[in-house]
């Protein structure tokens, strides 16, 4: 009988229905319960390697005991794509029998019996098949101190010593050991856990009013991107623009002769979703910009956004992949009553699905084979999930390193679900997070609870449709406070052009579009202004830089009490503790706030009794802090945080 | 594609691993979330019937959309024994078109070809398979309105009748739907999840200082405890005890002659677990005693301790099933340094351990046939857990009736893999839970934590083992206090005798142990004396009783905050809410404590702005209450606790 068991087991995607996530950079935490009945010990590893292949003599590592029989092992996957781990779990016999010989000596107790009782143990392992000539010669060692003439104690002291529980570990009976999993994973490459992505029109670089600007122009603006720090350039739709339906400036319905349209309308006589928009040029064009990026240290995120314009060819060639009304005209987009006559949506209830899919996924093929690997995807949520699921596994099982961000802002279910189904990213609520109770839950969340596991949030604090009013309200302190936020707090972050320049003018009061909306109109913009906050965005991006492990690991993030209702403060921190960031924020844009910390020691690494410094990476001051009290205060037209790194001497 | 999403489906026990509990008398509340993509609505249902049955056809209950993708629904099993469900969604077609109808007739838009549509939908159904000829013909009506000349309107509201909807949620085209599942249940027979205990030593009964009682004589206390409200009379082992260092009184290894010994050395000459003690009278006896224990709605549980001593006629026929020494000798029981030789473990690493396994069976098998269907497992958690699996496995497929109640105190995990092996009620860390927030963090654990699904707690008061230090310094305000706690905040309490008599003396300041424990000694008791706690016991039964509903289910179980460190405020409650009752208790035996109660009206299904009634169910008195915030004091010298049933008129 498997004396052992082994359960709740971490990481575990709705009961390994789905792969959790992992990467190449970061330490997988394996957790388990393991315990067997009685008082006797156990002990327990973590075996790990490729689904399919054999486990057993593939990477191997011990598990520690947490206490309240719960077990931990770390394991840094070796390659992107599929990976798994079981957890395995062994009556510790030798173990137990050492730990009671300890208690029976030093309570005073007759052992002659119980040793030899011991060197039974040992002559087990002798003749087990995994004992090796070497571990056989130690063992015999042992046994020849257990049975010779030596004091009780001293022979305990040979069972105690640290390399004979190794040796006795490694030579046990597997056989009657619990087994269970295997448990899926899947590895991504690092980008997936540490990226901050800049989002642009290309075609309001170089352009005038009325002229849009090309792929060529707005490769110009590369260099300034890379110089903030960005590592992701995300480009909306660039393909040709339907004439149906045109949306004008302001999402009018009037549209004049010269104005563009919005890019997700997606398909003209010009082409549909491989096509370069003529206005930008060329798929020419567009290698030599991806070119100049990947130059530049920056990769090229496109849209992946599956509707058309009435314009785009598929609906004259495949008019089955779209919904018809009773009438025979083609179903446009409709949030009723509100209804998108410039969009058709596909119809994944199609009989043709399996030529649908097929052109859905060809679209991601071709971009790929364009030096693509990053997919910002337009409302997943609208679209079936097995869909998803099906659409990035297969894309995966080819190219383990694409990354794909899901932009889905609806109910927490489905979200979640999206991130489960394979999105390498998820867009979040944090946009409408501002206050303190709402951000820390927030966190929380995303970090303490089992979504840490699978659901990779990326922090955009605006996006074409999103300015907050916490922006126009805020202006520009509220623009660094928002931006240090996302910055620190989160492992991947992005940024909507214009940010920079405190763009914050509301279509109307109430309404979170912008005014003169560049997805309808070009935005030509002036980068050379002298109070923008690029240097600030500069300086937030170095600090991830300088702090990539930390920044990149959510799971060790931690919130610490402070005792105003205006501050937050929240530590990041490496997997080994190595490197500790300790950020105190100022959310309220429109006043300075003082306050108290009292900070999570163990959380820090810090010893209570010791002096400790924090250095405010933003500024290069240093301070000595001492235990979990300390005091802050934040001015928000001066600095919104605090970003300490923190070190004990 | 399948495009409803099912899945967080409740109850399920370690990914359907294990059954979760339920029971002959208890709704099983099913939750899901189910979704799909879009705006569009859903549909979900519950499957439930008997494994391996087809369950198309069986039990089917509709769900309710609590909010945020969440959906509920309850059905209860007709059966005892292994049963299970399925969670079933389908994407609403009818529903989501009459849904946005609405929309676009209320903002003014011309509907005729969505009208149409609709129709369309109607059409579908009426070609579906799995629609009747009375369905037909009402599908086929509809379709005129649709079709005909009335007003836009007035279709609407034909389709949007309730048992319009009503119809077309039965003719659904269910094949693409989403089924998840089966997931396993156990359900118990109504005792389960309901009984008050009472544990007394036959031999006490009857006996004089130096003579045993008999089970005879011992049949005379029943009517005593049955008038209590008790519904499970246990008794520690009846077998023959062992004389191979037999301990004496007090636990001293001197043993007079006329020391009877600690009833868990099982085994004498006389016979092992399937005998009874000769002084207590024969198996016959044992017989009449099951018999007038039924006679008065009592059920007897019987101790089941796998243990032996060294006199056990399987010490000398199966040297085997024992652990030996290094010398030869068996090893007896130890918690090193402690020793215990009146008992020998049995070896479940034995080489024979399907003979062993078989013996240790066909004990429970034999007091089957003798008319017991509870038996208490002695420390099962020093026996290996599959062992148990296994064993309750095998009996429940033939007595699905048994209960079996463990009684393991040990470290969380493994006391809850006992519950989840099989396991139907378990003792429980009560008696170490006594001040507010210990308690509230118990009952919050136990009631609203997955842990609810599959551990069923049963309160004890105090064991032959255990006497707090609450009752030892708390005296009779302290017993009242722990009765009522037990008796009303869980659905299963226990009691050993003397309880009612305040027997509170320790083995020595500090011990838990009392002092000349009835397990070494024969203990007569005088039942006669005036202040027993008896009539306030059978109040507190009495009470269960009336709220049989409301007390067995421990999912409605409530915590309301009350402003006092001393008071706790519990509410319990049937499934339908129909019946609640609200408990206010002083943890404090020493002092008489006031508050304000700061109430969950929406626990209680109390509306906030009228008066409601609060019947003291202990006193009698009636009480107008009105609002979350009403006015307590409670005296531990007059009564421990307000046990109010609570109505609105």
């Amino acid at each position: 009988m498997e004396r052992v068991v082994v359960e709740d087991v971490r990481p575990l995607v709705d009961c390994a229905r789905f792969p959790a996530k992992a990467a190449l950079d970061q330490p997988v935490e394996v957790t388990a319960s393991v315990f067997a009945d009685g008082p006797g010990l156990v002990t327990a590893w973590v075996r790990h390697g490729t689904p399919g292949a054999p486990t057993d003599g593939h990477g191997e590592v011990a598990m520690r005991h947490l206490g309240q029989d719960k077990w931990a092992g770390r394991f840094t996957p070796p390659a992107t794509g599929p990976w798994q781990f079981e957890v395995v779990g062994l009556y510790d016999h030798y173990g137990t029998w050492v730990r009671d010989l300890r208690m029976r000596i030093d309570a005073g107790q007759d052992v002659v019996v119980e040793i030899e009782d011991g060197a039974r143990i040992v002559e087990q392992h002798l003749s087990a098949t995994r004992t090796s000539a070497a571990a056989r010669k130690s063992l015999q060692r042992l046994l020849t101190t257990l049975r010779g003439k030596s004091s009780a104690e001293v022979k305990l002291e040979a069972a105690e010593l640290p390399s004979t529980r190794e040796l006795l570990r490694e030579t046990a009976d597997r056989s009657r050991a619990t087994v269970i999993g295997p448990f899926p994973l899947f590895v991504d490459r690092p980008l997936a856990t540490f990226s901050a992505w800049y989002e642009m029109f290309p075609r309001s670089e170089g352009a005038t009013a009325t002229r849009s600007g090309t792929l060529c122009t707005a490769a110009r603006r590369l260099g300034d991107i890379a110089a903030m720090g960005f590592d992701v350039v995300y480009l909306p739709p660039i393909h040709p623009i339907g004439a149906s339906h045109r949306k004008g400036a302001n999402n009018s319905l009037d549209c004049g002769p010269a104005d563009p349209g919005s890019p997700w309308a997606i398909g003209s006589p010009a082409g549909g979703h491989t096509a370069v928009h003529p206005d930008l040029g060329t798929v020419a064009d567009f290698d030599a910009f991806v070119a100049e990026a990947r130059r530049l240290g920056l990769e090229v995120a496109l849209d992946y956004a599956l509707q058309c314009s009435p314009d785009h060819p598929w609906v004259s060639e495949h008019p089955e992949w779209f919904r018809h009304r009773a009438d025979g005209s083609i179903r446009y987009a409709e949030n009723p009553p509100k209804r998108y006559q410039d969009i058709y949506p596909l119809n994944f209830d199609t009989q043709d699905i399996e030529a649908l899919y097929a052109a859905c996924r060809d679209i991601l093929l071709f971009w790929i084979g364009h030096g693509v690997r990053v997919f910002r995807v337009d409302n997943p949520h609208t679209k079936p999930l097995p869909f998803w699921e099906r659409l990035i596994g297969e894309l995966r099982a080819a190219h383990p390193e694409i990354i794909v961000l899901a932009e889905a802002f609806t109910r927490p279910a489905v979200m979640r679900y999206l991130a489960k189904a394979g999105f390498t990213q998820s867009y979040t609520y944090f946009t409408w997070r501002n206050w303190k109770a709402e951000v820390s839950e927030y966190l929380y969340e995303l970090s303490q609870t089992p979504m840490v596991d699978y659901f990779r949030p990326n922090f955009w604090v605006n996006t074409p449709d999103i300015l907050h009013e916490m922006l126009q309200k805020g202006g520009p302190p509220a623009f660094r406070m928002r931006a240090a936020l996302a910055a620190i707090a989160c492992p991947s972050w992005g940024m909507y052009s214009g940010y920079e320049l405190y763009e914050r003018t509301p279509l109307r009061e109430g309404s979170e579009e912008y005014l003169d909306s560049e997805k309808y109109q070009y935005r030509p913009r002036d980068w050379s202004q002298p109070d923008s906050l690029a240097p600030f965005i500069t300086e937030l991006n170095g600090i991830r830089r300088r702090h990539r492990e930390a920044i990149s690991l959510l799971r060790t993030l931690r919130l610490h009490h402070i005792d105003s209702d205006a501050l937050i403060c929240v530590s990041r921190a490496s997997d080994d503790g190595g490197d500790v960031l300790l950020m105190v924020l100022n959310l309220d844009p429109t006043a300075a706030h003082e306050a108290t910390t009292w900070l999570d020691m163990d959380a820090l690494g810090i010893a209570d009794d010791r002096p400790f410094t924090v250095h405010d990476e933003l500024t290069g001051a240093d301070y000595t802090w001492q235990g979990p009290l300390n005091y802050v205060r934040l001015d928000p037209e001066v600095q919104p945080a605090h970003v300490f790194s923190v070190r004990q001497p």
